[in-house]
């Protein structure tokens, strides 16, 4: 036999998916968000309760990684450019002003307690991030989607990912690279930006061609499959282009997005995206150390009051850029409270950071923590927004 | 950074999934099933076209693992306890001489040959197998499936599916224990067979229970991730009973065909399906050394002697199932010749018998060759037997 630890991964796969579900559905009862129970499930497995389940097993890292490449390829198959375009010059001015405010506030906060720049570089980055999916699922859950300052949200909420994931790969060039170097930061983008605009020229005529072909195929299975191996081979092609996989990942989504089978795959995808999305979060969990957050221990008070100014400017930065939407009674402070949860995309620069050595493990708590706070506070905060208007 | 091969993972899956479906639909288009394909694709890929992709590589065995749990999962759900009950009689008797028969046959020219009792035991299991994808499949597509031969055809194969893991996990304990031991035999087939009566005793509660927990639940995916998790929870059981994993999957898949949300289940494990089984296909595929069936290399002239031989006697010990069925007016060479396909559970075996070292590789390349054969000549052959009554 090889040595290949079938049982231990059975086991760990079934552990990761059960505390998924339990702490997600008591999520929900309690009116948050599921993700929030699924990164509270990682957290108490990472206390070692199974003695088979590792937070750093690499076989359950690639399953983790397997699960947000899924993610942002649902994402982008859920994004539509041409929904985009029609919400128009407010959603743009709400998304640039979302990524711009949080960064300064967050960058500057960093450099104020005297930080290193690639560090003041990733908190702020972490800061821009919008979470499409909590937002899009209070909305929907409140039955708001409708209203027009929903639809700017989302569409501010669609280009603040496409902003954040050129922002996330911009950081983890730096990070890659070893120091700050504005120059590496513009060659990045450059380079992001170049992917995408590559990627939107070829894509649509590349992603209708394989559609094309799929049509003329008959057997079993084709078109997940295609789908899955399309989001694969544009991850892998945004990485050889020194971008992040998971901006290939959304990529593709979005150009299967604009084919005559997006449904289909879509329908197809869920069950493949419920059983590994949650991976990656509980596996995010696992890796907080909650001993980090004990008020008791020397230090951590200062990490706490770094994670509450986080907080307070995440707030804050969102909450401006809801003045930046344009329109006549539009309900600003609900707008720019809808930008505020962080979500997986908070949490991937965090995961990122960490992985990286940019950022150490008080800091990583941190900005988790102003992730899990600001995903907490946004769906009250949302249903008081909008309860009166 | 973890040392986590990502890049080389996604592209290795990539192939696999390519391979997969373009030799699947060359299959398809040749009449013959896509699993033929899937495997002539894995074949195609052990050449060692591409520099990322390993036979041997854990994190792909990990998949190809999961596959097959999956595949014999999702063959539960499909299975019908009460079915087979309504076909009744005939199909048993065509299950248990179409079991003992080949097994006889191939155990019989294994002595003749001198070689050693475990392997004489592997080959005759090998011979036991009775794929029913491919022929209910098969059946479906050529519009058969109300006819009585074809429902006594799917109630034996289903029957020999259950046989057939049974003498799998016993073949499997054999290989453990590391000599052939009549009263290890026993012990295991009574531990399979304790495994299944518990199954099906406690297992209706249980599954009833947790459908029960899941309908009051509201988290996204509840549905599939609990059929998943009680798939691996219940292959870990059977695992832990000295039972193979995969009669667990089985074992699972049954018991939740017997619950109101079955077809939700199937419905959406399909997907999953489609991307994970065609790994198990592809990964045998790859470990074939087709230099094995070069009749020019010395020696290998004997193997493929061997090989043939072993074709004719399942073709043999399948055919004399069918005049095992009771019955007026029945086509029984086509019961015979729907038995004939090995498929995916032959595989199986030969698989379980490479890796635990019981079988080298020449005799493997004969098993499999055995099982491409009979799967390959089936489609044909049923054509045949069915055309004209």
């Amino acid at each position: 036999m090889h040595e290949i630890d079938v049982v231990g991964f059975l086991a760990s796969l079934s552990a990761i998916l059960v505390s998924a579900k339990i702490f997600g559905e008591l999520a929900e009862r309690l009116g948050q968000p599921p993700v929030l129970g699924e990164l509270l499930g990682g957290v108490v497995l990472g206390f070692g309760i199974f003695s088979f389940f590792h937070p750093n097993d690499p076989a359950l890292a690639l399953m983790a990684e397997f699960g947000v490449i899924l993610l942002l390829f649902e994402t982008g198959i859920n994004s539509d450019l041409s929904e985009l375009l029609k919400v128009g010059p407010a959603s743009l001015a709400v998304a640039c002003v979302g990524v711009l405010a949080p960064f300064a506030l967050g960058y500057g906060l960093m450099c104020l307690l005297g930080r290193g720049g690639m560090e003041s570089v990733f908190v702020g980055a972490a800061l821009t991030a919008t979470s499409v999916g909590i937002t899009a699922r209070v909305l929907a859950d409140m039955g708001k989607l409708a209203r027009p300052e929903a639809q700017i949200i989302l569409g501010a909420a669609v280009i603040d990912d496409i902003l954040g994931i050129i922002i996330l790969s911009a950081v983890q060039g730096v990070a890659a690279s070893g120091s700050l170097s504005w120059l590496a930061v513009g060659r990045t983008t450059l380079l992001s930006a170049a992917f995408l605009a590559a990627a939107f020229w070829l894509g649509p005529r590349i992603s209708r061609m394989m559609i094309g072909i799929v049509h003329r195929m008959r057997v079993r299975g084709i078109l997940i499959v295609s789908a899955v191996v399309f989001a694969f081979v544009m991850a892998l092609a945004a990485h050889a282009l020194g971008t992040a996989l998971i901006v290939g990942a959304f990529t593709a989504g979005v150009l299967l997005a604009g084919t005559d089978k997006r449904e289909d795959i879509d329908g197809a995808l869920k069950p493949v995206a419920d059983i590994f999305v949650p991976i990656f979060f509980v596996m995010v969990g696992a890796k907080v150390q909650l001993s980090a957050y004990n008020p008791l221990v020397p230090g951590n008070l200062g990490m706490i009051v770094l994670a509450l100014s986080l907080v307070l400017l995440a707030l804050l930065g969102k909450v401006v850029a809801g003045w930046a939407a344009r329109g006549k009674d539009l309900n600003r402070f609900g707008i720019g409270v809808g930008m505020i949860p962080r979500g997986e995309v908070g949490l991937i620069f965090a995961q990122v950071g960490l992985s990286s050595g940019v950022i150490d493990a008080p800091l990583y708590a941190a900005v988790v923590g102003m992730v899990v706070l600001t995903t907490f506070l946004a769906p009250p905060l949302l249903k008081r927004a909008f309860s009166g208007a």
